[in-house]
């Protein structure tokens, strides 16, 4: 009810093939594609509710093999190998494929992301000429043997030792604990022929960390070969048309050669060279590799959304539920639609917004990841600055798919129940999303170190607790001052309004996108400085630094959070700004105004009590959000028709008799 | 960091046998003979994984047959008819049960609950004689086919019509148009035998609503019987042991007799008869058989969390991650426990915290509908109470159950991916509790509606337009003062700090269930209020009354939730205020604490917003949950261990090497 501060503002039209091409952006032919080629494969998305176990993984298998074929996963590799040469256009592949059954999706990602990434990028032309033909065709499988059962994030504290024998010019490979043993591998139950194993690298009794060398499997029959244990993961959550296992070794020996050597190398006689001197460095240079899978894990869980988000709007204006009060209840008459209810609204829609911000926000991350793995952007601040990027972005974009996700379900009530409506698998499949590719909350830690040391030069030798000294011994103010944040936004302050309950009553300035950043770029800056404070005092209070950071943590968390929050509201508002004058604009324009307001309303509480936002203005934000959904409401429809989902793939077959 | 306000508080410690006892309660026996009967069936969790769906729905059917023998399942009904003769057993049985496999445990409910529950609530003795012994020993299954495609909520506007012909004595059971087939019927693809069915009364051509039939779907042989069609409703989310389907009916002819007449009949004349006059409180009555499906739902959710904080805890005190502080960090060293990272007790121990007040919220609402139901209390207005804080009690531990299995299988990384670590399962199977026995968001709405009327003795009567109406021809402060909370809480104002940021900004009180009470409170009342206000603004606009409730709706929601807050808060209060001294009432105070607070936490922004909070009283707060957080850590595991889910049931390989 209340103040109508948007009756005013023109009705909202969306035209959907403008909106799908702005989405699409650069790489429009490739998502085009791909999303032609889907449909093909509709029926895995049935298959994988019906096949056994063991059918299904096969079924899987066969897909990803006859995808390889058409090119449209392999995009990201040289052309002389038979890729496409373009990085970019296989991210905008890879989060388009997951529109379609998403064990095929992680197959792929297993394959062509995390194994042939690991080739190409770790690896050199010796590796690139063995192996990038037949795994980019699929001839030949493979795995990406990095975790271990008691070792996920900590990838540094590996236990399997890869020594090297200089008399045979060998590495031995071994599982020294039975927390050392791989776990997890996608691929490693049935079809990888060989594996990238991660181990700590052992030369003349020295060690010299973490480093990858391809390792072999299984012979050509799929016979395990000797001194390599197998066991299967058995069944999980969701993606059961993966193949996870678990792999030990038992002194296997591979030559010299298998080492991936782009970072570091092992001469014949037994030396190790690398041009990286820092351990640390090396070693955060060879998980720089990691970055792809977390952007394409990313627009995985933004296009997972965008499916729940289809069939859950849909539905809502199908499904009528209670009178309307149009006639007054008169019997017989039709019910209400769902998403004419305003609590409806507010569990779809800024959802919607949302999705649209993240959207925009991987846009903007695969161009950067694009422009430094392809060696346009080369210096070493534009790649850890991505890095941080991608690790925050994928958080925020895979929890978003559990959210929305989730939301989306409940909204269809007992027909979002039932697996024809896409959501048993949708949920199932994506609820590891936040933990794979790095877990969520151990990927905002790493933002959030990044953020406290401003990226310094010897940031990636900085465990935590590395961190909480380093961050200890500088004056706070140093802190705030190095961070990028504080640089950017020195003027912030005094353009924002202060919470008091006398100033910014009115609704002013409400939609007014430099007040949403200056409001998201406030938090980031305060909860950095907070950090850094209570970091310091922690230690200047004698709290060994262990405690320090246990009771910092979930601010480090915070910090980083408001950091990638306020990149993807610029994303969206800067792709907002860009646009020509029009229907269209306007209509983002509002969606983007729902998506930057519902943030701070979710985080009212600490705008309040940092005297950022007064209570009424707290409480008019919360009515422009109810009128934003309601003004937004008549084109809910084209917002969702615009992610261009293949009617196919929406399965949903409630949604067939739409408009009965 | 900052004040350690509990530094000087004493040390925790648990006796877990002591603690299993106080939450068994007055059915200590029942539930350990249930826990006790439980690891018989533990292979079923594993058979969920691999079994076909046929053969698993077999599988469950025949342990469902099977605890029917043992009469662990039977114990609400009377006793002449083998029954156990006492509801509140019935209740703490099946929620114990639910520690198990959830198909089986849904099962059970559609059988005994809603299916026997039906018959014995809204039949007579002629129908008790006919059904109840058989279908107590699992000799008849049945079905409860109310839900229809196009009518979940809404169940006043079903489209099946049951027409009585005069001549025949018989009724005439329609399905009217496509959307009026029932839907989502447990037991109806494959087990019942006969259906308890929900249709539109017509007797001589005049409709007198919905009542219910019992209806034979097969023969012995299980064919399905002429002008019947069933078909099933395929695979699911989860609960796939649950033969779940739709049924549609021509023409299908029942005798008289078939009508469950308890409030209502036909005679054979054709003369429709009732003492209950209202046709509206007529429905809402026969509805209120719901209510014991409600209390049980929601036991089952609280189970079910338990399961999973029992699971993740464990794992959280077993799995290391990073080197931890003591010895700065030297190699080699034991890497810290997950469970002593701050953000890790965050994640866990304020949800602990909220699964020991639902279950003794669960167990004040049992204890009521044993009264209730057992005739012990006889007035309308208990029962009226006992409907209203059974579905706010469902709503609230359905949501617990989605919400804490999501964050301990994440808290659980990769393994909590493995179907083997019961996280799937947990997360399939209850994802549904949410939505049936009453979708939570309508099953608020009536909690709301109840509360703005006080439960008015038409309040049956009244659709949500009608509230509408209602509320907005009464003065605010009559329907105000009309409010049980508003009765009760006259002095809260007076006893509350304002939120002034002078006022109460030490943490003086900050652990005093008296304060946390009147936080609850003023909020709800404030919140009732505020709806209520709304209504009538709306109105007085001119607004027609559908608009303004769909303005409105989630105001009414989180009033209603209010309430129900304020209502699980005190029954924990209650619960400790009502122990002896001793350790153990000091470790349920600070988990009473660790709740209320984190509860206040959660709705800062509004609390101070509505001058309830100084803003450096709600950074208090926030602090004072992270010193209980640690405070509480150290007896982590038995709080879990209390809840004595029997160890076969947590599979969980992780943790069978404990201690390692």
């Amino acid at each position: 009810m209340a103040e109508e501060s948007t009756t005013s503002a023109p009705v909202l039209t969306v035209d959907v093939p403008a909106l799908t091409e702005l989405l699409d952006g650069r790489y429009a032919d490739v998502r085009r594609t791909v999303r032609e080629l889907l449909p093909t494969y509709a029926s895995v998305l049935e298959d994988a509710e019906t096949m056994p176990r063991d059918e299904f993984r096969e079924r899987v298998k066969e897909v990803v093999v006859e995808i390889a074929s058409t090119g449209a996963v392999g995009m990201g590799f040289p052309e002389e190998y038979g890729g496409g040469g373009d990085i970019g256009a296989s991210i905008a592949a890879f989060g388009t494929l997951a529109y379609g059954d998403l064990s095929v999706l992680v197959k792929v990602g297993v394959q062509f992301g995390l194994f042939g990434g690991a080739i190409l990028q770790l690896g050199t032309k010796r590796h690139h000429d063995a192996y990038l033909a037949d795994l980019i065709a699929g001839r030949l499988l493979g795995c990406f043997a990095m975790t271990e059962t008691g070792h996920g994030s900590n990838v540094q504290a590996l236990g399997t030792v890869a020594s090297y024998d200089p008399e045979a010019g060998e590495f031995v490979i071994t599982t020294t604990t039975p927390e050392a043993g791989k776990d997890y591998i996608g691929n490693a139950a049935k079809h990888a022929r060989v594996a990238v194993v991660f181990a700590q690298l052992e030369v003349a009794g020295e060690e010299h960390g973490v480093h990858a060398l391809v390792v072999p499997l299984r012979d050509e029959a799929g016979a395990t070969l000797p001194g390599i244990r197998i066991e299967d993961d058995g069944h999980k959550m969701g993606l059961n048309g993966v193949d996870n296992g678990r792999i030990w070794f038992d002194g296997v020996r591979v030559p010299r050669e298998a080492l991936l050597n782009r970072f570091a190398d092992v001469t014949e006689d037994g030396t190790y060279v690398s041009e990286i001197e820092s351990a640390g460095r090396r070693f955060f240079t060879m998980l720089g590799t990691l970055v792809q899978g977390r952007v394409s894990v990313g627009a995985a869980g933004v296009s997972a959304a965008k499916v729940a988000l289809t069939i859950a709007v849909r539905y809502a204006l199908q499904r009528r539920q209670f009178e309307t009060g149009a006639g007054e209840g008169a019997d017989g008459e039709k019910e209400q639609l769902l998403l004419d209810y305003g609590l409806h609204q507010r569990r779809l829609l800024p959802r919607l917004a949302r999705t649209y911000a993240l959207h925009f926000a991987q846009e903007v991350l695969a161009a950067r990841l694009h422009d430094v793995f392809s060696g346009i952007t080369t210096d070493e601040e534009s790649r850890r600055l991505l890095e941080s990027r991608a690790a925050g972005t994928k958080a925020l974009s895979t929890w978003l798919a559990t959210d929305v996700i989730q939301e989306c379900r409940e909204a269809c009530g007992g027909a979002g129940y039932l697996s024809v409506n896409r959501f048993a698998a949708l949920k199932a499949d994506t609820d590891v999303f936040t933990t794979f590719e790095g877990d969520n909350h151990v990927l905002l830690q790493l933002v959030g170190k990044g953020l406290l040391t401003d990226f310094a030069s010897d940031f990636s030798d900085l465990d935590q607790l590395g961190m909480v000294r380093f961050v200890a011994g500088l004056a706070v103010d140093t802190v705030l001052e190095k961070t990028r944040a504080h640089r950017l936004l020195q003027s912030i302050r005094d353009a924002l309004p202060s919470g008091g309950n006398d100033s910014w009553s009115t609704d002013a300035g409400l939609r007014d996108p430099e007040y949403h950043l200056a409001m998201y770029r406030f938090r980031e800056e305060h909860r950095i400085g907070g950090v850094a404070r209570r970091l310091k005092r922690g230690v200047d209070s004698g709290m060994n630094p262990g405690e320090v950071f246990s009771r910092v943590q979930d601010h480090v968390i915070a910090a980083a959070r408001a950091h990638v929050e306020r990149i993807v509201l610029e994303a969206f508002v800067e792709q907002v700004a860009a646009m020509e004058d029009g229907d269209l604009k306007l209509a983002l324009n509002a969606l983007c105004d729902l998506h930057a307001l519902s943030g701070i309303e979710a985080d009212a509480a600490w705008f309040i009590e940092h005297d950022r936002l007064s209570t009424q203005r707290s409480k008019a934000i919360t009515r422009e959000v109810g009128d934003l959904c309601r003004r937004l409401r008549p084109v809910a429809r084209e917002l969702v028709d615009a992610f261009a989902v293949p009617e196919p793939l929406l399965r949903a077959p409630a949604l067939v008799e739409e408009g009965a």
